[in-house]
C-alpha cells in the first residue's frame, strides 16, 4: 500500500495524507483521525528515507555501541531508550562490533540521520582531535572517557567510572584482608586504554601500602574473552606464585578464573580470592557469587544523555562525570590464611 | 569537508568525484586514485541517504535481532556479516528490544534502505499472512520458525532446530539415566512459542516412556529471566516433588536454577541434575560445566543467509531447515539415584 492508495481511499490529497501523518496543523482532526486509521488498518510504513533528505534538522540521538556481546551495555540500551524519548527526542541505535570503529559509524549515522548529537556506549581512549573533526555535532562518550588522546575537556562529554580509582578499591580491599601475593589478570599492561588503566590502579594500590611489584604476579592474556582468561589462570598457577588473591579486569574474566581454579583443585575463596569490576547481573549466579565493583550503569547511561542533551540544546560547557562503583560482596574473596570466609 | 571541497582540492568537477567514489568506470585510474586519496585523508562521509533514494535497489540484506541481551545472538550476527558480505551484499544490522516488534522494524528498514531480503534473527511463531503482506521482500527466520500461525510454507524461509523435538532429546536422555521424577522449568506451557513447543517435547518425552505427566513438576516462571528462574527453583523445591532432575528451556535459566539449588544445599548434580538448551560459550564455564543441547548457531546463521540469498536471486521454492542440536556433556547431569556422575 502506497500513500496514493491512502489518500484515494480517503477521498483526500495526497499532501493531506502526509499532513496528517507528520502532525502538521493544517489538517482538522477529524480527517486526521479517518487517515490515521487507514494508515494503521494499512500497516502503512512511511518513506523515512525520503523525509530524513528534507528535513534540515532531525530530533533523533544516535546511539552507538560498540561490542555485541557486552551484557554491561544491553541494559544500559534500554534505559537511554526510554530518556531520550522521554526528553522528546527520538533515538536511533546503531551496533558495532568490539573491533569496529565507532568514530565513522557515529559520523555516518550522523550524515544519513541528520543526528543532533551523538551518545558512544563503549569507545576507543586515545581519540586525536584531529580525527574527531569528522563529527559536526556534540557526542559524549558513555562508560569511558578520553584519557591518551589530546581532545580537549570542551570538545566532548564524558561519563564514567575512574578506571585507576576502580582497580585501587578493589586492591585495596583485598589487601585490607590481609593479602600480600595479589595476582592481575589483564587484557594488556600498555594497550592505551582500560586494561592499562585498571593495571596502573592495581599498581598503586600495592605501592600505597609499601608491596614491591612482582612482575610474575600479572598475567596478560590479550583480550577480555573468558577461554583467554581461563588459560591466562592456568598460567598463573604454572609460574607457583604463592599468590592467594586475583584482581581480575572484568566480571566474565573473572568467571572463567574462577572455573580454571576450581578445575585445577584450586578452591574459591578458600584457596584464593577472585574480585572483579563490572558488577553485571550473571555474576550474581555463579559458585561462589563473584565479590565485584559494581559500576553504576544506570546512572552512567542517564547523565551521559543528561550531559549530551545538555550540550545540543546549547546549556553551559561539556561536562565530564566521574560516578563511583560499588564494592558488592559475594563469596569469592576472603581474609587471607587464617581469615573467616565472609559469605 | 563537503564534495565540493574535494572537487576543489582536486581540480575536478563535483560529478567526476561522485563518480570515482561510486566505483564507476567513466573515471581515470589516476584521477580515481588521486581523489580517493584526498577522500581518505579528509575523512570524507559521503552523504548515504541521499545515494540511496536515488537507487532503486540496493545490494542490502536487513538483518533484524530481537533481544539485546542474548549472547547466543552474538556470535550468529558475526558470521552473518561475514557471510552476507562475502556474497557481495551488505548488511545492515537492526537490534530491537524482546518486547518489540521485529515485523514493523523490518518494514521500516525495508523502506529506508531498499533491501533485497530481510533476515530475522529472533522473532514471533505465530505470523500470520495478513500482518506480512507489510514485508515486500524475501524474509527468513533464522533460529525459530512459524508454528502457530497461518503463513504458508511458500512465503518464507526458516531455519531452526525442531524445538519439541530438541526437549524430547534433553528428557529422553534424562530418562536413559534412570530419572523418573524430572522437572520443567519453563516461561509458559501455551506461549504459543519456543516455549510451549518445549513443554509438548518435554511431556511428549514422558509419555513415550510411559512415565505419567505430574502438574506439581511443571513451574512457568512468566519469562527466560535469571532472577525468575532462580525463584521459580525455589517454589520447586517448596512443593517437595521428590525430583531427581529439571529440565529448563535455556542456558541462562539453568545456570540460575543451579545457583538456588546449590543456595538451598541441594548439590548439582548428586541431589539434582539439571539439563538445558543452547550451549552458549559461558555455560562451559560454570560450576558444574553445564549439561546441555548446543544449537548449531554458526549452521543456523550460515543457512539462514544462503535460503536468504536463493529467494533474493530468485533460485528455486522458499525452503525450510530443520537443523539437530547436539547433546553437549558437562557435569549438571548424572545417572539417578545410585548411579556416578558423568564427569
Amino acid at each position: 500500500m502506497t500513500i496514493k492508495d491512502i489518500a484515494k481511499q480517503c477521498g483526500v490529497s495526497v499532501s493531506t495524507v502526509s499532513r496528517a501523518i507528520n502532525g502538521r496543523p493544517d489538517v482538522s482532526d477529524e480527517v486526521r483521525q479517518k487517515i490515521l486509521a487507514v494508515v494503521e488498518e494499512s500497516r502503512f510504513i512511511p518513506n523515512y528515507t525520503a523525509r530524513e533528505l528534507v528535513r534540515t534538522r532531525s530530533d533523533t540521538i544516535g546511539v552507538v555501541v560498540r561490542g555485541t556481546s557486552n551484557l554491561f551495555f544491553a541494559d544500559i540500551v534500554r534505559l537511554v531508550a526510554h530518556v531520550i524519548e522521554g526528553s522528546g527526542y527520538r533515538m536511533i541505535l546503531r551496533q558495532i562490533g568490539s573491533g569496529e570503529d565507532e568514530v565513522k559509524s557515529g559520523a555516518i549515522l550522523e550524515r544519513e540521520k541528520k543526528l543532533r548529537g551523538i551518545l558512544f556506549l563503549g569507545g576507543r581512549f586515545d581519540y586525536t582531535r584531529r580525527e574527531m573533526e569528522i563529527l559536526n555535532v556534540p557526542f559524549v562518550c558513555c562508560t569511558y572517557t578520553n584519557c591518551f588522546g589530546d581532545l580537549r575537556e570542551g570538545d566532548f562529554g564524558s561519563v564514567s567510572i575512574d578506571d585507576e580509582a576502580a582497580a585501587f578499591q578493589a586492591v585495596e580491599y583485598l589487601i585490607s584482608l590481609g593479602h600480600r601475593r595479589i595476582a592481575a589478570l589483564v587484557a594488556a599492561c600498555n594497550d592505551r586504554s582500560i586494561s592499562e588503566l585498571r593495571c596502573q590502579g592495581y599498581r598503586a594500590a600495592l605501592a600505597e601500602h609499601g608491596i614491591p611489584f612482582d612482575p610474575a604476579l600479572v598475567v596478560e592474556t590479550g583480550s577480555f574473552g573468558m577461554a583467554e582468561a581461563y588459560r591466562g589462570t592456568e598460567e598463573l598457577l604454572r609460574r607457583e606464585t604463592g599468590c592467594t588473591a586475583i584482581f581480575t579486569l572484568s566480571d566474565m574474566m573473572a568467571i572463567a578464573a574462577i572455573k580454571s581454579l576450581t578445575d585445577h583443585g584450586c578452591r574459591v575463596p578458600e584457596d584464593c580470592s577472585v574480585i572483579a569490576i563490572d558488577g553485571i547481573p550473571m555474576s550474581n549466579y555463579t559458585i561462589p557469587t563473584l565479590t565485584t565493583l559494581e559500576q553504576p550503569g544506570q546512572e552512567m547511561g542517564r547523565e551521559g544523555i543528561r550531559v549530551l542533551l545538555d550540550m545540543v540544546e546549547g546549556r553551559g560547557e561539556a561536562q565530564h562525570i566521574r560516578l563511583k562503583p560499588t564494592l558488592r560482596l559475594g563469596g569469592s574473596v576472603r581474609r587471607a590464611s587464617s581469615g573467616e570466609p565472609r559469605s
